[in-house]
């Protein structure tokens, strides 16, 4: 049988384990260019370490997922941190794991709404992008270089992510 | 008498030599995630030195421009890039001068369609946001550390940016 893991919303206190919510409500700001802009500063914890480790950016256009979700793998990044914020109001589906020695533990299921991005630490298990519409084009700031940087976990079961959600 | 400057269009070649272009259409890309999404790899030339020079990821809150725009002044940063890209769709504007000597030579004007974002190279000279609907929310990736970053010019005689653009 397969396991089931509900959604739950996404918040800064909730993601603190596994990276950084990035949204502009509830932060606090200044004010720049004479007034007529606000600056929340920074939201997120960059890595970008490793053999010429250098900081990227780029895009990813993502077809949509469907709840329920199967979810059979999660990856890593040992050498550097991933940040996706969506470039079109839409909701996404975040899938995170704690680690065990090496293992990916039950995974959670948060829903970023319309206005929030998400950037996962360095070595945080995570599940693929899964826009919640038809096709989100997201802005990605992660790491280049050499090396490994990618670490793959197949779950010998896997889980299944419910949750009343629109797609 | 104010001099005037006509808007163009944001294409990556009239926009080179100030910095880069971030945009999904006529990039490269690769497929991931099981062939649920595309890559667009690596679109900006992200720039952090100077002391305990780091990438930050940030927000900016801003509301509108209305053309004509007078511009009074430019400003640029000596250790660092500054990208901006918006969260929802919408237009903005992006003033930019080519450097002699220190000194900001005659601004140019390009209207960033929905869907595109700007990377300003270190020490290029341009002029604040401008978001030409109510308000936009932009990612900003830029240079967070130590020493002064910050240069800004006032010109003797403002510019005045014209266009037949819808705001």
């Amino acid at each position: 049988m397969p396991q089931i893991v509900d959604v739950e919303p996404l918040t800064r206190d909730r993601f603190r384990e596994f990276g950084d919510v990035i949204e502009i409500d509830g932060d606090a700001s200044y004010s720049i260019n004479g007034g007529m802009a606000d600056r929340f500063h920074d939201m997120a914890k960059v890595e970008a370490s490793g053999p010429e480790g250098r900081v990227l950016i780029s895009m990813v256009r993502s077809r949509h997922c469907e709840l329920p979700l199967v979810v059979s793998a999660v990856e890593r990044h040992p050498y550097g941190s991933q940040a996706f914020i969506p470039t079109k109001l839409g909701s996404f589906l975040v899938v995170v794991c704690l680690d065990r020695q090496g293992v990916p533990q039950a995974p959670r299921a948060f829903i970023a709404q319309p206005g929030q991005g998400v950037n996962y630490h360095s070595n945080v298990w995570h599940g693929v992008l899964s826009p919640l519409v038809n096709e989100q084009d997201f802005l990605v700031v992660d790491r280049g270089g050499l090396g490994s940087n990618l670490e793959e976990y197949n779950f010998a079961e896997p889980y299944v992510i419910e949750g009343n959600v629109r797609c």
